[in-house]
């Protein structure tokens, strides 16, 4: 790829789509979100013509853009398979990793996943959270840390020199989204979720307690026997089952992790999720702060950069 | 309720109704198995004349019976409420806590689910299985042991000189069936679990020595990554994910309530489901047997005997 002076990045998941043009030094200059995630794009228009609609005219306006792409948009069910690089990766490993798609005049950059294996022999998979990792780094100015990306499927990674080193995946949303609607005990609970964060909380931090002795299978039943004898109302129920999960998933990570040697982490989602899990990390007494919800554009402009292929202006 | 010749036992449970007509020494003459569930009978021509249909014929030819019923039929969704007992709990216990329903001509008592206080302060409840455990007891002559009842609700009850002292509920089916047929996870499986057990035991057993570190939300997503990376077959996932998961529960009921003194447990379950707890409980160094399908009915007619409720053949 050539230098350019401009960058559109697209963060191309399953659901969803966003995109941005950014300049030179990293600036936001025009953002997009669309419903065409990879599922939805692959079944109706194609991946061509969605971005074409997302990004076309971006391009038309600078020719002079380079373009990358990172998450499920590189994986086996997306536009071209962009293989698995293995921990210990850094930009150099991913840069290496990224495999270029050119397609009737359009020349995008696929950014790989990344691969882990860990001491039990079973291996671990992301694709789209290490540039949101390397954008947080990046905006943060760090070298080292333990960055919780929190969601369907939770990521916990550590990064030492920055490398992504390791990272571990938790089921946690996707668990809780089966539980919460389709099991038994969503028929204690009402249709919707409307109890404000102010008063959830008190649950939450009860169950994620609770979740610190373990046992999951067993607390999750909980829920269902303290409504039946009148002890925790339905519109509480949503809240403490999230608190069990979010509680066990931290209890878990900081097993297999080890806690922080900073005792700080750094959270990447939005601030729904930011306040559930910094409540549930200050039970098991670790602290958290917040990065910036852009942090896969900002990942893919430090690739970019430190890969030259795009001109830092002087 | 007066003495009688004949029981008619109904082990009428959310999904499904099973009945027996059983004779004063505890043989059973005639055996039936239908869809109406409470659900399903609520919904549809309603309890008594699920009753009348299932066990109408019984009742003409043996007007000398003595009708129980156990399971959901005597929750508030059910036919008439039987409120929870406390443990421990045995025969006496729960026969004093029998509600009798008289409705056009008909006499039904039903039994009384239990519920226990667990240290933490969270209660648990079950409706159904203590009568199949009374009739475990029964069948084997024992007044002591661990007995799991595996399931959508998985029960571990610990009893002692014939009282229920505690048990525990975990969600083990429940989120089986969940993961298997409507997360992430199903799309690497096939649409249906052919593969034999002598083959799928490998797998599951594997995964029961994973589960033995803990870390469930995690473990669960290496079903995938493994698919991905190509280091687990679509065809041994279903056993896989299994074996995470039943290893799971036994893993936490033995850390709460403490391996068996005995190192023996009672499973009372189907075939397909006792080679998958005994191959778990093996992993965990614990020994098990069956017991009899029938468990319901024979704790009914061991309650009737002991209550006096029908006359022993002299």
């Amino acid at each position: 790829m050539r230098t350019a002076s401009y960058l559109i990045a697209l963060d191309w998941g399953t659901s969803s789509l966003r995109a941005a043009l950014m300049a030179a030094d990293g600036a936001v200059l025009d953002e997009v979100s669309s419903d065409d995630g990879i599922l939805s794009a692959a079944a109706g228009r194609g991946f061509r013509a969605v971005f074409d609609h997302v990004a076309g005219p971006w391009l038309a306006d600078h020719p002079d853009s380079v373009v990358l792409a990172a998450g499920m948009i590189g994986s086996r069910q997306g536009w071209r398979e962009a293989p698995y690089i293995a921990c210990p990766a850094g930009f150099t490993e991913l840069g290496e990793g990224l495999v270029s798609l050119d397609e009737h005049g359009l020349t995008l950059g696929l950014v790989p996943g990344l691969s882990a294996q860990h001491a039990d022999g079973v291996p671990d998979v992301m694709r789209g959270e290490e540039v949101q990792v390397f954008g947080a780094l990046d905006a943060l100015g760090l070298d080292d840390g333990l960055f919780v990306l929190p969601g369907t499927h939770s990521k916990w990674v550590r990064v030492e020199n920055r490398r992504i080193v390791s990272f571990h995946t938790y089921m946690t949303g996707e668990v809780f989204a089966l539980l919460r609607w389709q099991s038994i005990l969503s028929r204690l609970m009402p249709d919707h979720d409307t109890t404000p964060w102010e008063e959830g909380r008190v649950v939450f931090t009860k169950a994620c307690a609770l979740a610190a002795e373990g046992a999951l299978l067993h607390r999750l039943f909980s829920v269902r026997s303290q409504g039946l004898l009148g002890k925790l109302p339905g519109d509480q129920q949503s809240d403490y089952l999230s608190g069990l999960l979010i509680g066990e998933e931290v209890r878990e990570a900081l097993a297999l992790t080890g806690s922080p040697a900073s005792g700080h982490v750094h959270l990447i989602c939005n601030a729904a999720l930011f306040v559930r899990y910094q409540a549930a990390l200050s039970v098991f007494g670790v602290d958290s702060s917040a990065c910036s919800a852009q942090a896969s554009f900002r990942g893919m402009y430090a690739m970019a950069r430190e890969r030259r292929l795009i001109g830092v202006l002087k």
